[in-house]
């Protein structure tokens, strides 16, 4: 049961979302230009920047979402387990995997970030946007996680339902995919 | 020395907010409706939750400017500190001490809030909406504070700086406040 009454039948952050709307316009907005604005890198890769993020949180309403959302986009669920579980293992690029460890830096805390890391990025190819990004991205799922878990927001089991989800955001965005109640 | 190439001469978030407005902009959004919108919690009592926050995440940029801010709204730099060191031992409100405790879990992880913890906020006598905002306050502090140190940005060690911008902040905000040159 969440922490406070909160909307019926709505999980996650849709419940805190329409409970305050107040702060839920800026934090779409926040989401949609990060995740899915013009980008060198692929909405599917900021997806999965989001959900490495979330799983390391052990967010499960969050790790689920944007893990569909990722698959959805890269054409592949056995990715997403893969890079959760072992990014430096996965099929992705070098870019990726030395952007990931920096995330997950981000998350344990800004301070953890080294020099080191960011030079293994910039290496690989990535921009200062992209490292910036990144760091924000994962900053902002810092924020998310502890956002749905922090007033113990309802997380539905049957990963169904964040298929279907997944289906409404990428084709709409997040602060559309609010207004909607499927 | 910053992980990017930042715009010169300005500290901590400023520098970032202004490499990438399109973030920027709801960012302040979200932080100017949290923290100086309508509420039952005063702008200095939510001022103190993103303080202390700050100071528990080790953020010396976010801690300094927020605690300045906090101390100019509540005309008091040694509350400041008190709360931050012992906030159960501080002259501040019975209901304050728990919505600084909810803060202080919702730092560490969402899933450490508990029902007791609520539970004695409500007692205190805590709405939900200031339980919901203390926990978001939390959230976004945890988001500000890995972004301003995870690029490893600029930290002023006057607290002098920090008394100025804290003025123009209390006057005009944060978003107003993020296009001035002081």
């Amino acid at each position: 049961m969440a922490h406070i009454e909160l909307p019926e039948g709505l999980p996650g952050i849709r419940a805190l979302l329409t409970y305050r709307p107040e702060t839920a316009r800026p934090l779409n907005d926040l989401v949609d230009v990060l995740l899915r604005g013009p980008h060198s890198l692929t909405p599917g890769e900021r997806e999965l920047i989001a959900t490495y993020v979330s799983a390391r949180n052990e967010c499960t309403y969050c790790q689920s979402i944007h893990g569909a959302v990722a698959a959805r986009q890269l054409g592949s669920d056995e990715l997403v387990q893969q890079v959760n579980c072992d990014p430096e293992g996965a099929p992705i690029t070098d870019k990726l995997k030395a952007l990931l460890l920096i995330a997950a830096r981000t998350a344990e805390s800004g301070r953890r970030v080294t020099a080191a890391d960011v030079d293994r990025a910039r290496q690989a190819g990535a921009t200062d946007l992209e490292i910036h990004d990144t760091v924000l991205i994962a900053a902002v799922f810092c924020l998310c996680n502890r956002y749905v878990d922090g007033l113990a927001t309802w997380t539905p089991p049957d990963p169904e339902f964040y298929r279907q989800r997944a289906a409404v955001i990428v084709e709409n965005g997040y602060t559309l995919a609010t207004r909607t109640a499927t």
